[in-house]
């Protein structure tokens, strides 16, 4: 068999074809842009990678993601927040999707994932003790669980309602409102976010 | 403004969404999912893109991409190549599709490209000098033009026909088959396809 690239460059495409959602030709264009481009391109890329680890940590009280020079994430110490409000999300990354749309002034505990039998990963592997003492400490009034619309998120969603309130926690649970989104047309509605909009529909 | 990622994870972000067609949430989400990975990963892929650039080079003869270590790319030096036989591409990536099929046993050269005047790319910019020497010290009898059905690769494959013949070089000159893709049915095949298949049509 001839060699038809360099070793180095099969090793990057390697590496890149490992990453989720990369396949073999994407690989391959990924490496190959990389070695067309400025080498310093190459280098920032690379210390960005071989730093991630060692500079990024969990914060304690909110489970968001951190600089490993920070002790409280700010979504937490930030003097504008009202810590009585309070999202549930299952992953860091979604923080970013709700402060985005600039309308949540509360804080967040990330769940750390969402309770999924099938992928042995129960209620006890998820941060709902230290969500609960958040509750407790904060006297927090209302909690929006906003984990994910799959079936995992829905059944964690109703074990944590039925959690609290057997704890004797007396705030207001509430949980994001599912629809037709904006700029769908009725006709191309799926059933399910259908069946949601019906549901969930608000007198005028 | 609140900071909602470390500054870490922002960089790495940033770099990923440097890539080409790569976006914000894409980038995001490469992100993230090397840190939840193995950080050992991370350091390979690091490792990887650190040192690319400084252990491939371009093979003197064909243009291809090979080890910093080796002198002349296998796709020539190989014993079992017909050295008569060459095959023009544009990009060196596009040597790996022809030799996947296992049906050229020829050697090639990579002209780096393809001629563009939009984009201040000349025939002085590409490795046709080169491929002219190549084409007298070997004897060659015969070159496929394989540029891409693009308009730069026709006026590219145009050019280059006509430089050869001027240059007085006897041997055959000839051009990959276009027409129906497999497994596109004839409703569905594109205009310009389906005209370059109804010229090159082949008597049975």
């Amino acid at each position: 068999m001839k060699r038809i690239l360099p070793s180095a460059l099969l090793e990057l495409i390697d590496e890149f074809g490992a990453m989720p959602g990369v396949g073999a030709r994407t690989a391959e264009r990924y490496a190959y842009a990389v070695l067309k481009r400025d080498p310093k391109r190459a280098k920032r890329l690379a210390k960005a990678l071989d730093e991630l680890h060692a500079k990024v940590k969990l914060c304690p009280v909110t489970f968001a993601l951190i600089d490993k020079s920070e002790e409280v994430s700010e979504l937490y110490a930030d003097q504008s927040i009202n810590k009585k409000l309070i999202a549930v999300v299952e992953e860091p990354l979604e923080i970013v999707a709700i402060e985005k749309t600039g309308q949540f002034n509360g804080t967040y505990p990330v769940l750390g994932g969402a309770i999924s039998p099938i992928d042995g990963i129960g209620p006890e592997q998820l941060h709902i003790p230290e969500l609960i003492e958040r509750i407790k400490q904060d006297d927090a009034e209302e909690i929006i669980i906003a984990t994910n619309a799959s079936v995992e998120g829905e059944s964690t969603a109703l074990f944590l309602q039925r959690f609290i309130r057997e704890a004797g926690l007396k705030l207001t649970i509430s949980r994001l409102a599912r629809g037709i989104p904006v700029g769908v047309d009725l006709e191309y509605a799926d059933q399910i976010s259908l069946t949601h909009a019906l549901e969930g529909r608000r007198e005028l």
